[in-house]
């Protein structure tokens, strides 16, 4: 399909504009989720709906119809191969000042990305990761949601600069390992399977929450802890997910080499299937 | 003047709208400042300049020449009697992902809003507080800088509905005390000034540089510290400071009362003289 990415839309409307007193803007006052556009169709888009309405409920945020949402995100991803769609909702035009308006209008902004090319085969390969200076702050109220508050992100990612490091390992101000940048984090362990609880920081993502169930569903023994960063370096394999990449096996950390193992390929082949029995 | 307010000028035009791709939208990626306009003036306006560019150089954004800033402020605000004025940066458009692009042309939104009509006479007779429940994250990267990231205000403020309540304190993760949510906060204690340490956490606001600076003008001892909240309970008194309410003294806080005392009124004289001093 010849349209040209990205292609926006706000409150169902083609726009490349929002209001300039959003407060998405002003204050990061919203959510959002990413998903992957294969073969025309947006990939675990119920999950993700549900996701967003869960966060915007932590936020008091009204949460647009997922009968809305799922029939504007059908719509734009319509012939399109491959793709990425992030939808953002927002409490929309507020005042200045902190507090909510008491009836807030949310925007509601589906943007549809070009595919970003990875080099090389990390599904396959596994990459290069590396342990981020920045420490993430911890917020009950805030852990667990996917909000427009990224600064930390930001930083996070800025410190390196070399292509061959896919991704950051981020911890929390007390040396408690989190997620990756832009990813989540899993680890293997004598064929148990690892996350960090993410009850005081980081991003619960959609893709991290399937393979808590699918390992559930499989017999495979997994468990959300809180862990020092060396606790990874011990592990046998680690692996990062996100809705785009799917699963990323580490290679290295660090320096410390990782080969993607036996318990990182079943989890892959059960993401995949559970990819493809969403392809039309 | 006749102008509707907010009147808003997006890199230099009149515009309500922003583009959709900005990272001030969808990480909270930039900062931000509020000044008082006072007779066609906005007050303080180096000193919020000066503030503009520290913020933007920590967070790694080339901030706009603050010549630029300070013409287009002295347009905006000119016919003014009263008014608010905003000042936003962001790092500009890009793409999906976090990783800021190589070459960044950052956005500037200045937004001239309505004097907010403050009932009663809060200066001179002071203000119901309480303390908030919700809990600062701590992050030293970020401590200090205004910066578009701001849910941790946004959810403490939706905490009371309450109009006689007009500001609330707000803690760190451990309980050490912070800011107000829209505000800094000073205590004194036997004639000596106390305010938070921002090393972790919260905003160091314009008006809290000039209170210190005007103390040690003025040989008053003040001094930034670590306090659990209990030290605010036995103060003498306390006040909260910022660019627009300039010093609002407490008059009482989850039920203990304050009575605005000499300190207080001191400090209030000094920023008046500032201000008045910089009225054309």
């Amino acid at each position: 399909m010849a349209n040209s990415l990205p292609l926006i839309w706000v409150d169902g409307r083609e726009s490349r504009r929002i209001s300039a007193l959003d407060r998405g803007l002003h204050y990061g006052d919203g959510v959002f989720t990413t998903l992957a556009v294969r073969g025309g169709a947006p990939l675990l888009l119920d999950r993700h709906l549900a996701r967003l309405a869960r966060d915007c409920g932590r936020l008091g945020i009204p949460c647009p119809a997922p009968e809305l949402l799922r029939g504007e995100a059908a719509r734009l991803s319509r012939g399109q191969d491959r793709a990425v769609l992030k939808i953002t909702i927002t409490r929309g035009e507020g005042g200045r000042g902190y507090r909510a308006p008491d009836e807030c209008r949310p925007t509601r902004l589906l943007a549809l990305h070009p595919w970003p090319e990875f080099p090389g085969d990390p599904a396959r390969d596994g990459i290069a990761a590396r342990v981020c200076h920045l420490r993430l702050g911890r917020n009950p109220a805030l852990a667990g949601i996917k909000h427009l508050n990224r600064l930390e992100q930001v930083l996070a990612r800025s410190e390196w600069d070399d292509p061959k490091i896919r991704e950051g390992v981020l911890l929390d101000c007390d040396g408690a390992v989190v997620e990756g940048v832009m990813s989540n984090l899993f680890w293997v362990k004598e064929d148990r399977l690892f996350t960090p609880c993410l009850n005081e920081c980081g991003v619960a993502g959609v893709m991290r929450a399937l393979v808590l169930e699918l390992a559930g569903h499989h017999g495979l023994f997994a468990v959300e802890v809180r862990e020092p960063v060396s606790t990874l370096f011990e592990a046998d394999e680690a692996f990062f997910t996100n809705s785009v990449i799917g699963l990323w096996p580490a290679r290295s950390l660090d320096g410390r080499a990782f080969a993607p193992g036996p318990v990182s390929r079943r989890v892959q082949g059960w993401l995949d299937d559970a990819w493809c029995g969403e392809r039309p």
